[in-house]
């Protein structure tokens, strides 16, 4: 990883801190301890991944500082509901996440429900705010609204929940992570770009190609990394996939096969930026991060 | 109530029932069990007493038809999900609702939580649509995200949940309901009439007025129908909060006073649409209904 790109992600990280920070109801409104549990969910804690895919798309075109930051806040607290919902008893029911104890672990189950669904709307509040003309506005909230329900990552879930102990297709895998991980990732590459300049169709072509392989090369590495690290390392418990007989890339490929598919992924992503030349730097490395990532 | 407002509702009743099948994800597309259990969510049931406080209030504002179905559907189905999310396990654990089994008795708990996850996200997909113009479907979305988050609806489940077995005072009791039931009467009454020509300061206030007294009343007649009713006539589990040891204002006011505040409110209802004249008519006999309703 280059020493300024490094730095480019250190810096939004820690600045995305203060934005969720400044785009969550204070602790001290009532509920209380509600919006102490969203804090807990949202703030410290991830690699914020789907912000910085924002910021590097608005940034090559040339979006509204405000605008990005609305965008890359919602989505992380679209993200953050998701896992809070995932990690629940009757989902994946998982005890440890980023490294802490999961929110109904923390607080309780239907703290934990509650959390996730005033997150979402949370999230659309953030980006109907600001400054930004409101068509762009409303073709923003149309497509994360689209990305986050059934047809999107919600969509996935349900995919996800009725694949266990099942035999899934390669195909079949491959659609359950385009909606469960893929469209929103899809959708923070694509929020960046709307609230910049008009896109051309060639643009817009070439953005999804990216994302297509992006979204799709982040969940091989996480079936990879979940088959090869232990929990210390991730954060999270290792391991879960197979110990739940979940269908993965590593189970369905074997792990060579599912590194040379990163790999295969991560120059798809190269090759779909060649047309926005040197701006698209910074997506190029987000590509390599996905794919190099240890955690 | 007067024969020509009983066909406006049942019509209206009707038409959502194809309105709202129009707007969520047919259940021929994948995930086909995610996409049935929302249809079973949100189809074939309740008064719809939030789209037709939409559309009394759209059409006093002449709103384009669109708008008001619109509107009229996201709110529905933002009532929908909270009312799946609402009857788990971990929150109110109910088994019938509507007179049918809740949904995660009739599919399993990860479908009810996902159920309303995305029903919620198609709640602010179906408002973004349509030929509105984008500055007042902004408008429209921030406040539906509002009404529905940690300072509405979500917050008021949220103190709901934290006084159960403890004493609330009557403002106690308000504050909650306000919220976790007020909130979103509000925003139907408010929809419509965004959805419609510019509004006025004092209408918005006359409005918000109105739709403060319809809120609570709405809550104050729910908690005497749950001490008289059986579960029968409800098609809900009546009983219910005396059981769970829930502040109601038949427990604090007793129901002789309950009876007496639900019939003020009515009457603060109507006075507050005097400004409208005979155009508010219909918003008039809704008050009506919600406080002499028996379901």
């Amino acid at each position: 990883m280059k020493r300024d790109f490094a730095v480019w992600c250190k810096q939004l990280q820690s600045e995305m801190e203060s934005l969720l920070l400044s785009h969550l109801p204070p602790v001290t409104q009532t509920p209380q301890r509600l919006h102490e549990a969203m804090h807990y969910a949202v703030l410290d804690g991830g690699k914020r991944v789907r912000p910085l895919l924002v910021f590097a798309a608005g940034t090559l075109f040339d979006a509204p500082r405000d605008a990005m930051e609305r965008a890359a806040s919602a989505v992380e607290m679209i993200h953050a509901y998701s896992l809070v919902h995932d990690d629940m008893p009757c989902m994946d029911d998982d005890a440890l996440r980023r490294g802490k104890p999961t929110v109904h672990k923390r607080y309780d189950e239907a703290t934990a429900l509650l959390v996730g669904d005033a997150l979402q709307a949370q999230a659309f509040e953030v980006l109907a705010g600001g400054a930004l003309d409101a068509q762009r506005k409303v073709a923003m909230l149309r497509l994360l609204a689209h990305a986050a329900g059934s047809s999107g990552m919600c969509g996935g879930q349900a995919i996800d929940l009725s694949a266990v102990g099942t035999l899934l297709s390669r195909d079949g895998l491959e659609q359950m992570h385009q909606l469960k991980t893929g469209a929103l990732l899809e959708a923070s590459v694509m929020l960046g770009a709307l609230a910049g300049k008009q896109l051309l169709a060639a643009e817009i072509a070439a953005l999804k190609a990216y994302a297509d392989a992006i979204g799709l090369a982040f969940q091989v590495v996480d079936d990879i990394l979940d088959a090869v690290s232990d929990s210390a390392t991730l954060g999270k418990t290792a391991g879960k996939d197979a110990a739940n007989h979940k269908p993965t890339y590593v189970s369905i490929l074997g792990l060579e096969a599912s590194q040379q598919l990163a790999e295969k992924l991560r120059q798809d992503a190269h090759s779909a930026l060649l047309p926005f030349g040197d701006n698209a730097q910074r997506l190029l490395e987000l590509a390599d991060l996905i794919v190099q990532r240890k955690t």
